[in-house]
């Protein structure tokens, strides 16, 4: 039996219509040996539109209710995507997180997965039945629901291809892949049609959207393989695996991969103090970079948590140093670029009319900061240069 | 015939006393159905001596006669070790970079590999014979002879395992293996028995001096097991491979591997101008770590390469903006860290009293900058919290 995990995001599963082109495209593709487990996200701005319900009740809800709220998302979904498979012909059944034995810790609204008991979808495997199961949440050994906060539906389909020892992990999405750089940026960005797990992780926390850091660390840990690919087409995706060189790639050769890229981040300075420690230990949304000086900090987040921020720095009575937006990020990714001063040089050299603020780097990437409106024609040119047009 | 490639660095094979011990190791332990290949380095010391003789001739020698010095080295270690193996009553013979057919560049100093013919190795092993090879050297398209650089050794015996297609590549060091920190540092620090590439790579490129990362870049990218093993006893040591966590491991816990360090840098600002370029393109040390800010860059360097730098700042006419030394770094390594800001609050207060200049990251580090005299407590603290003893 070859267990197979897709996961369909929120746009793949955003109408009825493409609910119902999802199961005719399983009855298509389906092999009679194949056992599917299908983790479906909730229809596109469902949870959006929960949120709003709940923030026109609350201005801070409650975690705990938040979460019995939001895991009303994946219960449409999976339900509706239940249905159109059974009127293709299909046996199938959806189980919610918790039925699907998906332990957390209870951490509402951001919990980690502890472990998975999935016998139950082991049985309707076993019985013949397609398994439907919601991402994105889980239940806490307290048997309270919990959800897995950003990446969840991602890190949900790992974790379950992980603990089913499924032969692959297939991400459906919006997009062909994994692009050498946003292709809504390059036009000529070009499909990679294979990554290693270290660079995808350096592309993901750098501003890739294709998968989340947390599923990418996830996969990368189980070594289990991702493929990416896209719910409107059958055309092959972008393998997230091992990846190893052929003999005849030219052997200390140092190249960029590719390009990752993060617009629209605010400036959030702090100071250095023992209120600091704290903030930071309740800080729930994610941080693109953090610098320490000596005597601040510098926190880049994203825009759309600005209002959190604020929040949370009310509660631990924390003034902001100061508050600056539109900085963007520029990220090249390859291995061992560092070890070459060259390709610094060279960076700077063609980013000069871009107003780089700064470059930091770890051993794959340089890291450009630069004003957010700066980051497309930034990129475009350093595409350009690197990477260029298919041979 | 399963080949099996073997290391050994300066140390190892630091007097004929040494040598003597390496084949007498080998007498002991070869099998009969083994090929063995055996890279070697110059005695310890060796190099420093004859780039002395050189510097006391040229204060600027050029730098292809000093390759052709340099490359003595090696061929003085292989020879011996060749006739200690000789003594043992087995048949060796060995080959400089060149006779190995290893092919690079022809940056003289800092060659990279661009192939690896090694079909008179083969057909020594068919033979039954035991090749040693000198690590460090190759030969360019030109013929001319070439070193490569820092990290060679370990370099030319990866290269060696990836185009022999050997099981495995065994470094021969003064040490154990790889531990979650400096054993000469942190008493308690334990022996890794096993890591991932791509955590090795960032604890070589922060500080770890048990592998070059250029060797670990190497070996990840061809998927080369690499095992590091103390040349003076027979325990197992580190395996530097694809690692796979156990599902028995908790699912998305995050936890520091290993703490690396690196003291007496020298942190050198200058002014990001047009000369910058050509200077970075020409810069062949390694630099520790670089930052590019608004106005200026800069660079930590190790204190050995101070001469270096200021001779090339001369060469290029550029006026440092400061000399600044006494700078140390830790760096702890995990996967995911930074994706929980947890860390990064209780990394800050543990580190209070080590007066923290700066912190960075990358996804799987934290990046502390310190007084070089404030590295060894705080690692030894970071240790003791995050680490701690065998459980």
């Amino acid at each position: 039996m070859a267990i197979i995990v897709k996961k369909f995001g929120g746009t793949s599963v955003g109408s009825t219509a493409l609910i119902q082109n999802i199961a005719r495209r399983i009855a298509q593709e389906k092999r009679p040996e194949d056992s599917l487990v299908l983790v479906v996200s909730a229809m596109a701005k469902t949870t959006d539109e929960l949120m709003q319900l709940a923030y026109s009740i609350s201005e801070h809800p409650s975690r705990r209710e938040l979460d019995m709220l939001l895991t009303a998302g994946e219960r449409i979904s999976m339900s509706l995507l239940s249905l159109a498979l059974q009127k293709e012909g299909f046996g199938s059944i959806s189980f919610t997180g918790s039925q699907s034995g998906i332990i957390t810790d209870n951490q509402h609204g951001n919990a980690r997965i502890l472990n998975v008991n999935a016998f139950r979808i082991n049985q309707e495997l076993s019985g013949g039945k397609i398994v439907i199961v919601a991402g994105f949440q889980g239940v806490s050994q307290a048997k309270e629901i919990t959800t897995l906060g950003r990446g969840g539906s991602d890190t949900s389909a790992v974790a379950l291809a992980c603990y089913l020892q499924a032969g692959c992990c297939e991400i459906f999405t919006d997009v062909d892949g994994v692009f050498t750089a946003d292709p809504r940026v390059v036009p000529e960005a070009r499909l990679l049609p294979q990554i290693g797990y270290e660079q995808m992780l350096a592309l993901a926390y750098n501003g890739s959207k294709v998968m989340h850091p947390r599923a990418v660390e996830f996969a990368s840990k189980y070594q289990i393989p991702v493929e990416v690919k896209n719910s409107r087409s059958f055309a092959p995706g972008t393998l997230i695996h091992t990846e190893k060189a052929s003999k005849e790639e030219m052997m200390e050769e140092r190249k960029i991969t590719a390009i990752a890229h993060k617009e629209n981040l605010i400036r959030l300075e702090l100071a250095r103090d023992a209120k600091l420690t704290q903030l930071l230990q309740d800080w729930n949304n994610e941080i693109f970079k953090y610098t320490v000086s000596e005597n601040s900090i510098e926190l880049m987040i994203e825009e759309k948590y600005r209002g959190e921020a604020e929040y949370l720095l009310r509660q631990h009575d924390i003034e902001a140093l100061s508050w600056e937006d539109g900085f963007g990020y520029v990220t090249l990714v390859g291995l061992g670029i560092n070890l070459d001063p060259g390709w610094l040089a060279r960076t700077l050299e063609l980013c000069a009319p871009f107003g780089i603020r700064r470059v930091q780097h770890s051993d794959m990437t340089i890291e450009l900061m630069l004003p957010s409106e700066q980051v497309r024609p930034c990129v475009l040119k350093l595409h350009q240069a690197f990477i260029g047009e298919e041979k």
